[in-house]
């Protein structure tokens, strides 16, 4: 098993460790100090001994940071976590602060009226730093870079990972790293940059063609990087994670040096040097700045580059798909057939990850596989683990979000199935949810717009009914990279075009707390529409994932004539592409499954 | 009749104008200049004398622009105005321009080597001019504020109007003129400004509770005026306009100066002074930074206040649409009535204005009728002449846009009507337009999004068939005012936060050049949406505008049960609604339109 159900949260441990840290803040004059979940490589999986926010605070959850004060600790989660963060942290010492509606900034202001708050230019980048600083002008409160605190009073801290790096195929990647190498830096000559910094594991693994394997669930080399103006890269890693036929696959072009030499490395360069203010750790700019090195602000040169998948990624990932739904398939007939009242969430992730591991393709997981029964359904990003784990009862929604990393592709798919009869309630919510995702499989569009414009298209169906849900419609997905990339995404917040090869998901939901949750979730992949007569350009998703929904959840009275059009068609692809790789049994489970609605 | 059907383009008249204006620039030096259609005002009703783009080019559209270079005269016209630019200019002195896909710098770069290319900064925005420098940066172009080249050619330029003001009542506005007044005048007072300068026509008659005659169509007094922090308004207009009535209202805080006085008055003004550089003219920042009176850039004060009307507005607009829609009724059975073959497109709009006429209430169209039948229809702003009346054929769509100005509220609708059996593939399309109507009429959603983000969802049935249509989906309109007004409106470039109050367009569309042209359009308020059990804080939209969509367009078996249900609802409160308000023949034609379908 990948996937382990031990709770990592010590709330118990929470409230000595704070007061170690706040005498240790005292001790050098500060006031508070700002712990990220966040590493140096700003990723959603981070190394044991980048867990600093749970070590100190007990919450588990893949994004937020904690501001300490002398009299408070604010937890700040989004809206995934709000009921999750209740039960993770000490209460009476930790306050949960739900973000982004309270800014930090504003926070601070409300609870210290003046002193120094220290953070770690590693940990921050440029972006936070700069909005929290704006936030706190005027105030008698400032911030000031220093060392970690935590891992000061982390006694026990784990040492980094020494995952083995290893190659990914250039028939996988469908294009060379030296002909990406030669690319983007034709691209900073162009800018007139000498150099470009890359601080994202999955910028470096996409640009050499290789994986590692540092960090669970994303299979990726934790190190950094420096693309030079002549198509050359410095390497910084730990020699230990580096055999020689990753080394011969990098070739000459590509210098390895340890990571200790990083900072003495950037020091030395000509510039000016691109840095992502976005992505990148403050203390790069920092320390370039000190050696007179010219900073020249952009992105990441790798971030669209990386996101607009190559044919071969796209075909990779449909292949992944393909396996990974018959996998899906396999594990809901199995669910169907359990008598009710036999199963307990983690039997059902069991089960799951088996089905999984048949396939002899499975690397990892893509994630830790969210299953949520009744309420729990209800806490978007559940993991259930011994403590949390309960009986699924007979007349309840499951929720089951998981994914796949295989070699040639990243998965990433949620159904919501009937444990019995659930009710009308949830048959009209799953339905609605369910029009949220066609709409989006469905939609055409000119080209030019972003996830922004289309992430309305769906909730309207919730929101014609007073409903909606605290998250994106949709975030990017890597191949065979992290499940979760930028900068595509379906959501309000996001205004990067989208373009052909870019893959994200379609996961609109509806949470009734304490009740259920309904999260239905394909992967979707932008490319160029056919013209049906208009001649006008437009792109449209093509969907990977292939499962079928829960027929007992859909109210076919309340789509529309096109809406169950693409169900239909949908199902009948499903039963085309996925019945020929099952066995006999399941496959006759699955034509039923996907007869016409 | 309001409306009158010469034509007033005179193609033939461009050519020996274009090489008369030439000639002048020639002898300035100048090597081109930009002719807008705007005039001080930027509205989009100018009074005869600020018809220069018509005078030079001859193009009526009520938007666009008119570059003349040494060999090129580029008319730059937005999507409604393709098909109709081209029978309106000489195709052989001037050429159309799309526009805003070819931006006019990049044109000028394209036609002009070097040279100072002049504009007259009294008809032209502190933005436009800033944009245009911005885009001709690095070439050998430059721009000049000049005199205007166009009046120096035109010798019978036809004097500025002299309507009549008169007052608009305390009981339709909801709001005294002093109340405002001291509104806005604290909020400059907020910012640290002295003075916000106003030469927005609608700005002014709405902080002033008057009501103008100076422009067709529009009931604004054109005219300046700067309000003081103190709440004390100069209003800067012929005097020949303001009668002892609108006197005595105005009262003691208003001082009246002649046109004239303006300049001089902005130079004695103490700053910073609020000037709007999207709409103000550039010269007005030009005078007082001569003078040396700082200039603050930001929002025309009335603009926002003005957008959200009081709930009097509101009511008077749901009185005028009920009125408007007994008359529309009439109309729509008048019009089934007529023999096939008999109508043309002027009769059709005489029959029009005659059943608002008989209302004994109309004031005014609030713009020319568009009544566009078979290939007309596809021409967006299609205003028909004389020369362009064609006879309705047995078997078309008639587009009929169109709206009137009453005392208490201004209307704007659009219906398309089967002329017979239009055939197939002209349902289909009515129905998908009609669509886009019914989700902008039934959405709800999350407080703070703006126009952009509804705007997909109108055009959503459209584009997963590969079709769209070439204009915004909804435009804000006044409370007895203009019938096009800002900054609310639902378009893809419209970031401006919808709030209760603001009323806007829902005018979905499709065109088929050279065939057919659908629009439906009603008129819709935001309101704050009741909690239907989330608990969460969305607004609606509540529909203004009261008449049947004609049923034998719509294809009932393409719509969901939702959509449906919202068309069958809709029928019926036109019909409680309107019903009462009609003879008893046109009653019984409306309640065999308005049956559930």
């Amino acid at each position: 098993m990948f996937q382990t159900f031990d709770s990592h949260a010590s709330p118990d441990q929470g409230p000595p460790r704070l007061a170690a840290l706040r005498e240790a803040l005292e001790a050098e004059g500060l006031a508070g100090f700002i712990v990220p979940r966040a590493d140096v490589h700003q990723g959603e999986y981070v190394a044991a001994r980048d867990e600093r926010l749970q070590w100190l605070t007990g919450f588990t959850g893949s994004a937020g940071f904690c501001i300490v004060l002398p009299g408070v600790a604010g937890v700040f989660i989004d809206g995934r976590y709000r009921t999750q963060v209740k039960v993770q942290v000490d209460l009476s010492h930790y306050t949960p602060v739900p973000w982004p509606e309270v800014k930090p900034g504003d926070w601070i202001r409300d609870h210290l009226a003046s002193g120094e708050v220290g953070f770690d230019p590693w940990l921050h980048t440029k972006d936070d730093i700069a909005r929290l600083e704006t936030a706190l002008e005027g105030t008698g409160v400032t911030l000031r870079a220093t060392r970690n605190f935590v891992d000061a009073i982390w006694p026990d801290q784990p040492a980094p990972p020494l995952g083995k790096a290893f190659v990914h195929p250039d028939s996988l990647a469908g294009e060379t790293s030296a002909d990406k190498r030669a690319r983007l830096a034709e691209a900073l000559r162009s800018k007139g940059e000498r150099a470009a910094v890359i601080t994202l594991p999955d910028s470096l693994c996409w640009l050499l063609n290789i994986r590692g394997a540092d960090v669970p669930r994303n299979p990726v080399l934790q190190g950094v990087a420096v693309l030079h103006d002549d198509a050359r890269v410095t390497l910084f890693v730990d020699p230990a994670k580096i055999d020689e036929a990753v080394r011969a696959h990098l070739g000459p072009q590509v210098t390895l040096r340890p990571p200790a030499a990083f900072v003495p490395g950037l020091r030395t360069l000509q510039g000016p040097v691109r840095v992502d203010r976005a992505t990148a750790p403050l203390a790069v700019a920092q320390e370039l700045q000190e050696a007179e090195v010219a900073v020249s602000w952009g992105d990441d040169p790798c971030r669209l580059p990386k996101a607009r998948k190559t044919e071969a990624e796209v075909q990779g990932m449909r292949e992944a798909h393909l396996r990974d739904g018959a996998a899906m398939v396999e594990f809901l007939c199995w669910l169907e057939a359990q008598p009710p009242g036999s199963l307990t969430e983690i039997s059902v992730v069991r089960a799951l990850e088996g089905f999984r591991r048949a396939t002899n393709a499975l690397h990892d997981l893509s994630f830790d596989t969210i299953c949520g029964s009744g309420p729990n359904g209800a806490i978007m990003h559940y993991r259930v683990t011994q403590e949390t784990n309960r009986e699924i009862g007979r007349d309840e929604l499951l929720l089951v979000d998981s994914g796949a990393q295989y070699l040639d592709g990243t998965t990433d798919i949620t159904r919501t199935i009937a444990m019995g009869n659930p009710g009308a309630e949830a048959r009209i919510c799953y339905t609605r949810v369910l029009q949220g995702l066609i709409a989006i499989s469905r939609v055409r569009w000119p080209k030019g717009l972003s996830g922004r414009d289309l992430d309305p298209l769906a909730r309207f169906a919730l929101w014609v009914e007073g409903q909606d849900f605290d998250h994106g419609t949709g975030h990017g997905v890597g191949a065979f990279l992290s499940v979760h990339e930028g900068p595509q995404r379906l959501s309000r917040i996001s205004e990067v075009p989208l373009e052909p090869g870019m893959i994200l998901s379609n996961e609109p939901g509806y949470y009734r707390e304490g009740a259920f949750g309904i999260r239905l979730e394909n992967l979707i992949v932008v490319q160029e529409a056919p013209n049906l007569g208009d001649n006008r350009a437009q792109l449209a998703f093509e969907t990977l994932t292939f499962a079928p929904f829960d027929r007992r959840l859909i109210l076919v009275d309340q789509l529309s004539p096109a809406e169950r059009g693409w169900l239909n068609a949908y199902h009948a692809v499903v039963l085309a592409q996925i019945g020929p790789r099952l066995p006999d049994p399941v496959r006759v489970w699955l034509e039923s499954a996907c007869k016409a609605l």
